[in-house]
């Protein structure tokens, strides 16, 4: 059936959990795989905060034995860190929640839609699943995933391109590998290969703080020694772009998605759309926010 | 998408997890719910002695809030008793596996294929997941399922109808809501309406286990009040027959399954099928032990 | 994602299509591997007359190209013989149906749900796809599957086991090659190595048809040279039993199924069960009409 | 299981196939719809050749009974009108395809990634299925499904923003039925509002296909009067945004998805996303060739 994974959790409940199904035995797993991906979720500029809320120890619950997977799911546990000090305000069975209802949903999130699909009176309700938080679970379910990539000899890297409309200087003609060990070099607070564009996104992000308003941007994902023949173009379900984009589209915050800079050649000039060589180990993802 | 879930964990590993997922909000959820079908599982005959090594308390992770499911997935975790006392016999990481190492697999289980699928040369590993201790989650998980159907006016039961040959005396005539008040009413150790011949499945039970062999038995799912029009007759797998057939399977030890005294009728003489009036409040499954 | 299908079509539609999704590419076939499998349906006892309304011509329209698989889906077509004989009566755009509307159900059929189901007031739209000819186009869907399968080295056979009671005599301790073999010489009328048992089938089916009553029976298929690890123990959905349980249920007036004589042992004496030695080349699934 | 669907054929072969599952009973359907939509994506420019080799005839196979829907799969049929003049370049049987084996692939197609994953060595058997072609199946399959939108309630329009970089002016504050009425009163040949690009767009695409360049494009997708809670916020795979984003990035020539003008607003200058107010009613979807 391949691989799939379910999350559970709210941002304030008890715990997330993951179950991740599907893995063959055999794909080596070190604690520190966990903990290495959850401290560059903190490492996010303007994010420091968050790690005084969360430590995001991840428990690993069942499907690994002696530093490798054994076939079974993977069943895993991150405990939310300030659950207790909130009182059992999202505690299963108390009845003391009055104090914290939320009744006016934030404009171009999922309150109103979640509250009216599922009839209740209070936004928070919806909140605590929409949130971002739950990519914490799964920045932790992919970790037998990476492991098992890596292992086949497949590598991937990921990058900020732009951010408010202003864009990193990135040299896509260098190997990919290149562009991932300049990437790791790089600001950890910003995952760009470009050191230099940080300083300005610093800028206009310390900016949209204190006017408190929202920024744009674009990211990438480049894979790289990937096998022929992923996906298929026999069915409508099978494409693999069709496949790639509802991963990529299923991050909050994540409004569009493009191939191969596809939506860039869509607006120039008649024309530019031949000149770009495309090249396989380079099918380039990008996510805005 | 409806209803679906994922369990994982082995029997002596940290934990058991489980996420059911596509809950409407507002289903009414007592920690006391859990609890009772823990005690339903230990009390069958001859299962005494699992209460001291598991205790099945199962924590709610999320999902829930208030008594009351709020439309997220809920996530549940049992911790393994027994798993500290093992001294890290299947911990993640630690290297101290080799004592334990099954290398004979147990003829007419998972063991051979299984290590043979995932490459191992531990059939533990492979034991470990396939012990019926897995539908501990399964039935932890179908607390908020069984919640929703009562408050839609759904009920159902379950019985045993046979053992070793040994048939229990059960009127199907009788209304399903009586035969439930029966089953109920009767021996906690054996979910049967007929209370005598509960001595006899004792007793052969008792014989088996000394002179070591396992006994076949059958066991009976009533529902009634369902809505017409479950399943499809449009397509293969819409079927209810077929849907219902894979979960009941899917059950460990589980080696048939038939809907409306099929096989029986099957082995009748001619005819015998036609007396029989089927009655849609009364779609019988049989599973067998 | 493995091999899927969708099949259409109602009794006396226009025709009956159907689209399996995939195939590798490469697998040899040939016109009279369908012609061959529709000759089989016909042979059946007493279903001689179906022969002469049906001829079950199978159109290939995509997916194989000189004689083999391309990896595409493979798109088949059946006409129904005697769709324009019934003068449009299940045509899709003219409006002349009044003549032919059923409004009493058939008890124990799909006709009372399915109309409620659908909201409509005239079962025949509900039987005329409930219908076992849907099983036509099944059956020509299996031929590039079936031809994969012998390619691979894998073969099965399946053979009636018991009709109305009276049991053929097999002797499953053969090779099930030679048991394959023993039933095609056997009667084409029967799929049976019991040559003997026949007549008395004969006898009692006339019997039953004289009376109007319909008769009950048992069928058995069995696979060899199978891979290890079909299936999976690790989910409740991946699991072999489960999933073949399903696919046999959803055929039409199959009510029951077991794997390794299972229910028949759950009825026996105490201890039978042990003496009988499990072969994973003889995984036996039992159905029943 | 909700709408589910297939198709299958080849571009030369005998013809395209679909089916579509899961319909409710009842919709309204008539043989002018299908015809409707095939002629509008013949009128597209440049497009008129099309018609003397497609006529794209959809013949209703099953499902629809006296114009209305019944429940079951509705079974789809359109031949290749130049199949037979091809003499039998794609036959399933023949043997005479050797003088059209095609052994280069086209740079930027799937002709190399499926001849290396099918172990072909005719990229022939590719682009036959990896064709635009095969839309035409899926806009005869869409037809149950829109006229079941309409008789909800639920409306719909598409519309061409711009090619190879020239956009047309289109006034997004107007009502949704508005610029629908303005689109289908407009130029047939570029399904936009803005009547007077349409010379400009003729110009540039003359011009492409003269010096044999192709042009990038984008597109729109604007539904209203759709019910609250589509798709749902609690588990990755259900999020709506990513069910559309599959839907659309399967048809062959799309590279980009975005929702509510994300990528633009992604480079525009920073605070420009917070002036634009979301309306639900005009959830925007943009597809790019």
């Amino acid at each position: 059936m391949g691989l799939r994974y379910l999350t559970a959790g709210e941002s304030h409940g008890p715990a997330l959990s993951g179950i991740i199904d599907g893995l063959p035995a055999g794909i080596e797993i070190a604690q520190s795989d966990f903990t290495r991906l959850a401290e560059k979720r903190w490492a996010g500029y303007g994010r420091g905060k968050r790690k005084t809320i969360e430590d995001d120890k991840v428990e690993i619950l069942s499907g690994i034995v002696e530093g490798k997977t054994i076939g079974s799911p993977v069943g895993l546990l991150i405990r939310n860190k300030d659950y207790s000090s909130r009182k059992g305000y999202m505690h299963p069975f108390k009845q003391n929640r009055e104090a914290g209802k939320i009744t006016v949903p934030l404009p171009g999130h999922a309150d109103l839609a979640g509250a009216m699909k599922f009839g209740l009176d209070d936004c928070r309700m919806i909140r605590e699943r929409a949130s971002a938080r739950e990519t914490a679970m799964r920045t932790a379910l992919s970790v037998p995933a990476r492991n098992m990539l890596l292992e086949l000899g497949i590598d991937f890297t990921c990058l900020v391109e732009a951010i408010g409309g202003i864009s990193a200087e990135i040299d896509y003609s260098l190997e990919p590998a290149r562009i991932k060990e300049l990437t790791e070099a790089g600001s950890a607070a910003f995952l760009t290969p470009d050191a230099e564009v940080c300083l300005k996104w610093e800028k206009i992000i310390d900016e949209a703080r204190e006017q408190k308003r929202s920024l744009g941007g674009t990211g990438c994902v480049i894979f790289w020694n990937l096998p022929f023949g992923l996906g298929s173009h026999t069915q409508h379900d099978e494409k693999l772009d069709a496949i790639l984009a509802a991963r990529i589209m299923s991050l909050p915050s994540v409004k569009g998605v493009e191939f191969g800079r596809a939506l860039a050649l869509s607006k120039s000039q008649a024309g530019a759309a031949d000149k770009i060589s495309f090249s396989p180990e380079r099918g380039i993802v990008r996510e805005t926010n």
